[in-house]
Order: structure tokens, then C-alpha cells, then sequence
């Protein structure tokens, strides 16, 4: 009986078990159950997606989440249902701030900021010994700054597209590529116009990166991206003059 | 004997739900096990951090993972021990891109871009309802854009403090910050100096973000941020002169 007994309280503890096991079955989402998280070994895993429904997707977001984290949630609310971790573990909401080229500053824009953190966050760092998806957003950055933006029109564009003039930035920078358009269309920040330009540029952003992505997962990928930085002994653009006209300085060598 | 029978698979399964307990244990870090893991749920549990250390370990990982991803490392590597999730499963790592103002395109200063990382993931995004955490980071950017830098001296340094002159960038753009510093000191991008300097401003950006951290875990925090966005028309930095000369721009307004 003693042993009977003793057996019994290990049952109930193995129900218990099970009956929590249960509930932490509720608590996380379907596919976080089954798969260990480790957010920070590369490559994360990735499917192929449709560039235009992650275009679409982006455009949607983008007049809730801003650019940034519009582009974010383009590629991983996608991957979060077909893949599950560690998308499910990342706060794609908490890169709302990347809006106005970083909370209104006009430094990068949001879309190559987005566009950025998932390259690097699905091929991975260059630390890992490959460079690709660093490289990969680099050439996104020099994509955009040759093209004439916004590329995409979205199938229910909430302003007509004629409205919409179309700037090349020659810039990765908010306050450049947003200053030429308003110059263009003459339209205020707060404009319809100048906010769907914006929700545009995000969806072409959004629509080239999971091409590129595509590309890579099918081991097709060959980088155009540089480090500027490399080529101009200085951290820089490709569109010196625009600041300094004529007089570009020429940094200090390694000799100096 | 049926029904002890019947007990007794029970039991086994009972038990095994135990062992596969005990293996999840060892496989997840000890934080995350007893943690629900929910990264959009705003704040991010904080405890306060001391800014010297901080500021050492910011200097420290600099020269592994650069500006961006060392700040957010400083802060976010102490809070994966004192607290575990979120910050267990977030990618430090994959920020390295962030480096001299994004893959070296010299947009905004990697640092910045780490401390709005940290300021919007530890307090929330404004779409919560508190623009705090954007505003702290706006708040930052203006401060280091007016900060003789690197004001940070680390216990150990690298170069000899000597080497290093200071520089206001009038800019939180990683090119204008970095370039005006080479000017003044003369050495170039590679070189040791250099590369000090900005591991000074990284470990700057780190003591700064979170003395202000520690204000707001007080209820002490007042914001000086601001979205320049909203006082002049366009996404912009404080420094308008310094590309346009004297003929800045007037955006268009509302009515035109």
C-alpha cells in the first residue's frame, strides 16, 4: 500500500506536469511550442515570399507602423505564420521609431533602416564570416538612391497616382529623398500625397528586398552592395557634391 | 489490476512529461524558463544600471561589434542577467550592421541608432500611446550633437588620451561627426586614434542613455526630445546652414 501510494503522488505529479505543460500550450503561440529560440545564430530560417503581396503588406503598414517598421512587418508577420521562431520572439512594433528618418531627424530613411535590420537579421552579422547580408543592404541603400521613387502603386492606392510625382533621391537620406519630392510636388509633410509618396517608397522597398531574398534563398545571390566607407577613406554617400559643391575635402591618409 | 494498470501508463507518461521537462530546462537559458517570452508588451522590465560600467562595456565591445550594436550590447547583455526575457532573445548581434552610420554610408552615427534601439524597446514605441521612449532617443541625438566628444575616458584606454581632441558634430550624421573629428585631428579612418575616438563615443552615448534610463525607472524623467519633424516642416536635422548655406529652403506649407 505504502508503494501504491507513494506511486500515486508521482502520478499527480506527473499530471501536474502535463496539466501545466497544457497551459504553457495556451500561453505561446503555435509554433514558438515545438522550437527552441536562439534569435542570435544565423541564418534565421527563411521561405521564399511573394514580392507583391509583401509590397502590399508594407504599403498597408506603413499607415500604421511608419516606414521602418512597416518594412519589418512585411517580411515577418509573413514568416512569422510560415516559420514561427525566432520572428515570434522579435518586437517588429518597437522599430516604429525609425519613422522621418529616425523620430523626424531626416538621418536614414526608415525603409533602408528596415530593409537593413532584416537583411542582417536573416542572412546575418558579418561577424558570423559572411558579409552578404550587410552587403545585401548596402545595395538596397544604393538601389534606392537611383531610383525613381516610389517605383511601387499599390492595388488600392488611397491617393490617386497622378498625384504622385515620381524624384530620384541620389541620397539614403529621409530629409534629401523626402525634401526633393516635396520640392517636385510641392506638397507639405503632412500632405496625403507626401504621406502615400511615403508609404510608397516603403512598399518598393519592401517589393526589391524579398527579391533579393529570394535570390539568396535560392543561392543566386551575387552582391552589388560596398562599404562606401572603404572606397572614401571617410564613411560617406555617393553624392558628395550635393553638400559640399565643388570642394570636396579629401580626408586624411593612412600616411598623415 | 486493470484500473492500476491503466494508473500506471498514466504514471509513465506522467513521467516522462517530467524528463522532457528537465531536458527543456537544460536547453533554454535559466531566466527564460520560468519567463513568458512576449517582446510587444510594453516597457520592457528595467532595473537600474550603473553608467560607468556601462559606459566600459560599451568601450569594450566596440572593438568586436561596433558603435551600434555595442551600446545596445552594454545595456542589453547586464539586463539579460539582472532580469533574463526579452532580452535573452534578442539579436545584439545582428545590429552590427549599424557600424559607421549603417554598412559605412555614414548616415546616422551607429551609436544614435543603438540608443533609440534601447530607449524604444525598454520603454515602447509611441503607437503604445507614450512617446517617451522616442522622445528620449530624439533627446539623445540632440545632446551628442552638442557634446565636445568623445567626453567618455575609459579606465584602460587603448590610445593615449592625449591622441584624442574633441569635436561637436552639429550633427547626429555619422559622416558630418566623423569627419569633423579626422579633420581636426588629422588621422585617418583606419587608423588606431580614430577608431578610439569612436569607441569613446560609443561608451559617451551608453553612460548618457542610461543616466536617463535610471531617470524614468525613478518616474524622475523629463523629456527634452522633440520631433524636429514637427518645427520645420520637413524631417531635419538642427544644422540646416551646414549643407544649405544661407539659402535654406522653405517647405511647402499646408495651404499651398
Amino acid at each position: 500500500m505504502a508503494k501504491i501510494d507513494v506511486s500515486r503522488r508521482q502520478l499527480f505529479k506527473g499530471v501536474g506536469a502535463l496539466a501545466l505543460g497544457l497551459t504553457l500550450g495556451k500561453i505561446l503561440p503555435p509554433k514558438a511550442q515545438a522550437q527552441k529560440i536562439n534569435a542570435s545564430r544565423w541564418p534565421w530560417p527563411y521561405v521564399k515570399l511573394d514580392p507583391k503581396t509583401t509590397a502590399e503588406l508594407a504599403y498597408e503598414s506603413w499607415y500604421h507602423l511608419y516606414c521602418g517598421a512597416a518594412v519589418i512587418n512585411s517580411v515577418f508577420s509573413q514568416l512569422r505564420k510560415k516559420v514561427g521562431q525566432p520572428y515570434l520572439s522579435f518586437p517588429i512594433k518597437g522599430f516604429m521609431f525609425a519613422e522621418g528618418g529616425v523620430a523626424g531627424w531626416g538621418t536614414i530613411c526608415g525603409s533602408l533602416l528596415g530593409a537593413n535590420i532584416v537583411t542582417n537579421l536573416i542572412i546575418g552579422p558579418r561577424l558570423t564570416g559572411n558579409p552578404t547580408g550587410t552587403l545585401m543592404g548596402s545595395e538596397i541603400m544604393q538601389w534606392y538612391t537611383e531610383a525613381k521613387m516610389p517605383l511601387y502603386v499599390p492595388k488600392n492606392p488611397k491617393v490617386s497616382p497622378d498625384k504622385i510625382p515620381h524624384t530620384v533621391s541620389n541620397s539614403p537620406l529621409c530629409h534629401i529623398s523626402v525634401g526633393k519630392w516635396m520640392k517636385k510636388a510641392h506638397k507639405a509633410l503632412h500632405s496625403p500625397e507626401r504621406r502615400d509618396r511615403c508609404a510608397r517608397v516603403t512598399a518598393s522597398v519592401a517589393y526589391h528586398l524579398v527579391e533579393l531574398l529570394n535570390l539568396w534563398k535560392e543561392g543566386k545571390y551575387e552582391t552589388e552592395g560596398e562599404f562606401p566607407s572603404g572606397e572614401f577613406g571617410i564613411t560617406a554617400q555617393y553624392n558628395c557634391e550635393d553638400c559640399h559643391g565643388e570642394n570636396v575635402p579629401e580626408p586624411p591618409g593612412e600616411e598623415d
